[in-house]
């Protein structure tokens, strides 16, 4: 397989955009990475998104976007992992340059979710969970990801405390990323004192709900060091693995499976462990979900993950800066796109191009994708050449 | 890349499945591919769905369908190109064979369509549509597929009588395929004076709504030489393209030009032409489409495809047989398999196993399957070894 490259990363400001359509948003970032890139075309493209069905009434969303994106006939297809379906486009992606079948490959991901109500996008959500075990039960993901938190703090003596500090790092790195939706500074009493949603989770331990859209080209190396004169970033490792998604036919609620066997997958591509990476962008869904993964990855022993967020050893400067764009809980969590963005803040980061969120000599970056409570996840390791 | 050769189907018996859920029908069709290829394990898998999310109530489909069929954590992933899912399954289970990334992978399919009810099957189906264009104006495929029906009848004077004898010797042709849906014989009167859907179209013109799965293993040809006694079924050329979703940003609506591209760029890969193709399944969701497709793919000049079928051109025991499985039409169309189940027909054809339906010398065949009024098309060629 050839090595692969990203050449070209483009976001686009994340919120309620009631103003923009589904295909606005993608389009937007599509070609702010075209622009970045510099390319005169692209081969193919994947769209990762979870359920355009439920949230806009559009399906057939690969041809829909190519379209719009003035490259009508191109192959184009859509692809779905729940919320990891934007990691699950980079896949593609790179399989696709990886296997010479095409050389420049776009991989994008969109999700519009504030066209239907509250209550419509927590049942649009809910169809990344057993449908027929647990939704029908009652239960939808902040319940899920609460009795993931119990656990933890039954089994670990994980606190409260450290929970809500992964939301404060989070913020305080989105108030420096100018596309984050909630760019605003919050405290720790601020988020021991917010609306309970499902105990132990309040509201400021959740993402919100985002309308976003984000997309990178990807080249073989080859061509990139023809087409770009930006520092090169190579894909190194690539880690897909599943889980039942059921939380109830897992046998312990305080590890996420799917994470631990992907994560072995890509430290074995890229040959590197877990003490190589310099930044890594998880996926704190919810606040307890940053603490669990951070150690599913290896960077802490299990159990260790809370106390590591509130001794400051996640944070930009600390041994290992976790999520510095400011995380799906301040930049927002348009769900198929949020695993393309993670792989651009990467990008930006080992690039040198991530301002005051810089991480200082940052070489090797992960980004760790999940679908569901753990059903699925796809994990990147980048390397710089800076 | 690495040849790549198909070395297990399955399919199950579709039609209404109120008493089989949604990831009964896939493992189903999925067990009995894994028995048919005589495998221990699969490396990875791939699962076409339209839209999980408004049947069934389910997305995170890859995963549920990997857990079911006891393969929890191998990757998997949903992919969707409206009723083109299928084929887009099997073209990423042939890319990340042919990569070297996997290589024992399965490509399945799957719907469960009555679910809801009929008002509810037709909104679901019209997410393959342009949203905000088409459908909000209150047009549904059969209105499109008429409108291409209206079309061709005024460029090429082709005739109602021609549309009725499409469905009539498919109908015949799925009499013996004992997966089908409707194994039934249908006369041209009976197609004349059938419900009226859209003008010209009755409803003996269009596929119907159905619950399916069908699924097939992939390897690369050096282990497919070792793990099968079979006559060995090799994919020689993919085609993929896109179109416009909304049929009027197209110029000329009595050709699907997704199709006529995907099929340039599938006989180039396999290095051969229309006249070399022995038999086809092409994707008959309304009469129009197979002939509209039957000419885009090169068996006849434009404009011939309705005498071509009057005059019992594609007919088995025809130049060019299509559709020997009773097609879309017959054997029922649960969107998400249609694509797989298009290429299992071509499998059994090519080892000799199409019993009452075989064609007999048969040594490369073709499949076309179509997303929406065309806004995708994925094609794929095989060769036996017979």
């Amino acid at each position: 397989m050839r090595e692969v490259a990203i050449i070209g990363v483009g976001l686009m400001k994340w919120g309620e955009l009631w103003k923009k359509s589904f295909r606005d948003i993608f389009v937007e970032a599509s070609l702010n990475s075209i622009d970045d890139a510099g390319v005169d075309h692209i081969d193919s493209m994947y769209v990762g998104c979870m359920t355009g069905g439920l949230f806009v009434g559009q399906e057939h969303i690969g041809s829909i976007m190519a379209d719009y994106l003035g490259q009508r006939h191109i192959p184009a297809a859509r692809v779905e992992s729940a919320c990891a379906s934007g990691g699950l486009a980079v896949k593609m992606a790179y399989l696709e340059v990886a296997s010479g079948m095409s050389n420049i490959v776009l991989a994008g991901g969109v999700e519009k979710m504030t066209d239907v109500d509250g209550g419509g996008a927590t049942a649009a959500l809910a169809t990344a969970a057993d449908q027929d075990y647990e939704v029908y039960n009652g239960v939808t993901f902040p319940g899920l990801y609460a009795m993931i938190a119990r656990a933890h703090m039954d089994k670990y003596k994980t606190k409260r405390e450290h929970l809500a500090d992964v939301a404060v790092k989070n913020h305080a790195n989105g108030l420096n990323n100018p596309y984050a939706q909630f760019q605003m500074k919050i405290t720790r009493d601020d988020v021991l004192n917010s609306v309970m949603v499902a105990d132990p989770l309040r509201i400021l331990d959740c993402s919100p709900i985002t309308d976003g859209a984000a997309a990178m080209i990807l080249c073989d190396l080859e061509t990139a060091k023809k087409l770009t004169k930006k520092p090169l970033v190579q894909i190194i490792g690539v880690g897909h693995a599943t889980d039942s998604i059921a939380l109830h036919s897992r046998k312990d609620l305080t590890t996420l499976n799917s994470t631990v066997k992907a994560a072995q997958s890509a430290y074995k591509m890229a040959d590197v462990k877990p003490a190589d990476i310099d930044v890594a962008e998880v996926h704190d869904c919810f606040s307890i979900a940053e603490i669990v993964v951070s150690e599913d990855l290896g960077f802490f022993e299990k159990g260790e993950g809370g106390c590591a967020v509130s001794d400051g050893r996640t944070q930009i400067g600390g041994e290992i800066p976790i999520n510095p764009s400011g995380g799906l809980k301040s930049k927002g969590h348009p769900v198929g796109a949020t695993g393309v963005a993670q792989v651009i803040e990467i990008v930006k980061q080992l690039r040198g191009e991530a301002d005051k969120r810089q991480v200082d000599k940052a070489k090797i970056g992960l980004t760790q994708n999940m679908g569901g409570s753990g059903g699925s996840s796809i994990i990147h390791i980048l390397k710089g050449e800076l």
